[in-house]
């Protein structure tokens, strides 16, 4: 039984660091390349069985010490009523949500009867899985998920949704609270499903002042987290996260997920040794040579030290990185062993 | 003679704080659209007579403390004998720099005969100007340029340029030197012309880890600013630069021009009391209500303190920005006055 990640995510001791690899499960994988041959994005997350093939990937050709369910962060958006389509260039939502009229039409959804489908995936997982490896469950958070349905899709300024924020504050904490009870939801039934330890990722969180960050995200996080329990480990990522870190800390996570562009040494120093780290390696260092990967990979290894650090990318791993790049990164994590 | 923005430069004492926006002279006027309907953007950065008009707007419609003249970071990266368009999307280059060859190929240009145009602009801002006004001059900073030359345009993650710099860092910092040496010039230049400070933009160094940007993009400011001498304030700015402030304030700027995510008592606390800082409001909140225009842009003069600060956005202003909420924000920097 491998249970480094969850013995991390608990800041108990390790034999030695382990690895998993956001959006692990993805195109750089020419097995995913062929499944996704036969079937689009959104209905493979609703495919049971090529959802839990895919998924499963990722351990059979790099070994990596957690296997993440296959889904995307709109599922449950597209469960709350809004027509959520996946083009070349990102999610797009047709009809974005714009009013206080627009906010009270969505739904919470019952996870169990409306999405059930991701309950199938993390039982057939964890059957799967016969607890050799841990399984992760993840979802979008509140004020991440509202950047999409708010601006219609990916964007540059975010100028939509804080538009709404600096002018009608009210609208914007009504969807978050919205997505707060459909997001908490979500994640038990995640984690009654079979998830051993839940990803929260708010992504564009790192876009916000922090005073804009103390009201329309980290709330919403915090009371996702309380709801949830310390029983299943949480964690907490977002991009771009150096100027909230030390608020981040008062979330209820057990693990910030931390992007590359703060050392991971100065993250520990500023968030304590309460909780745990995981992180940090720039995805595009995957796409140099094998020399500099190995240096980056054991720099952070040596930075974050043998206690309480789960090694993974500051971001998804990117589309074009080549699997062998992958699997080096993989097996340096493996060979490293800390000095005492 | 109003002088406050260079006095707050020089962290001098000021009547009250000083203000100017990043991109003031742009698409959020109807004046600047106006002139645009007539002429290319980079046609207008050529016309010696339009730009003057249009550098001098803000001044006039908004009454701002600085006037920062009318161009764009890659004049000079065309001068070095690159194929640029500007298209709707932003910036493009047909042929981006992908070998040493490409590289070698490049010249340093002599602004004076090459880029005289930009000469000839502050000269005759200078003239309108009557000393009244300081006059600002820019150009974006080595890595900067390098993103938009390698990537081909804008990027979402940089990719190309960090594959060149992870598999053939010899080549980007041939690059890096090459722009450094044109950047270094065409800025003694601009301050022969007139200028009476200079702002580097290295809006995308952000997006480095510290390492990265410690071998990247710093070296490669501090030459710039030292080849400059002290006689002219140099003001640095990069977007989401919380990780790497303290690095920043060893580049020998003068001033840190900083982003709105880190809060502007932090990045004090952060840097010392050895430069100015300027910022840091989130373009966006310009988007939203009255109220918190105000309410926010006093919050950053409060916690800025009364010296050696110069109020300005986080990044440039939004093309979809009311100019009341413009004029608002300078009208409230104005009133303000700090409590001893």
């Amino acid at each position: 039984m491998n249970d480094r990640f969850i013995r991390a995510c608990r800041r108990e001791p390790v034999d030695r660091t382990p690895v998993w690899m956001m959006r692990q499960a993805g195109r750089y994988l020419k097995d995913y390349r062929d499944i996704r041959q036969k079937i689009g994005f959104l209905d493979l997350c609703k495919n049971v069985d090529l959802a839990v093939e895919v998924s499963l990937q990722p351990l059979h050709i790099l070994d990596v010490d957690a296997v993440i369910f296959f889904s995307d962060i709109l599922i449950p958006v597209e469960a709350m009523g809004i027509e959520v389509s996946l083009t070349d260039k990102g999610p797009e939502i047709a009809n974005p949500i714009r009013s206080r009229a627009d906010v009270e039409r969505l739904r919470v959804p019952d996870p169990s009867s409306e999405i059930p489908f991701t309950g199938a995936i993390l039982r057939a997982l964890r059957n799967e899985l016969r607890n050799a490896t841990p399984l992760v469950g993840f979802a979008g958070a509140p004020w991440t998920l509202a950047t999409y349905m708010i601006e219609g899709g990916g964007s540059k300024s975010f100028s939509e949704i804080k538009s709404l924020a600096y002018t009608d504050p009210r609208t914007l904490e009504g969807l978050l609270d919205k997505l707060a009870s459909t997001i908490s939801a979500y994640l038990r039934y995640q984690i009654e499903s079979g998830a051993q330890a839940v990803q929260l990722f708010d992504t564009w969180a790192g876009e916000l002042s922090r005073r804009d960050y103390e009201r329309f995200a980290f709330p919403y996080v915090r009371r996702i987290f309380e709801e949830i329990g310390n029983f299943t480990p949480r964690i907490l990522y977002v991009n771009g996260c150096s100027a909230i870190l030390n608020v981040m800390a008062r979330s209820g996570a057990d693990v910030l997920s931390i992007d590359w562009r703060i050392p991971i040494s100065e993250a520990r120093a500023r968030v304590g040794n309460a909780l745990s780290l995981q992180g940090n390696l720039d995805p595009c260092v995957l796409l140099g040579s094998r020399s500099n990967v190995k240096e980056r990979v054991e720099d952070i290894l040596r930075e974050a030290g043998p206690v309480g650090h789960i090694f993974n990318l500051g971001h998804g791993i990117l589309p074009t990185t080549p699997v062998e790049n992958a699997r080096l990164l993989v097996d340096c994590v493996k060979a490293y062993r800390h000095t005492a």
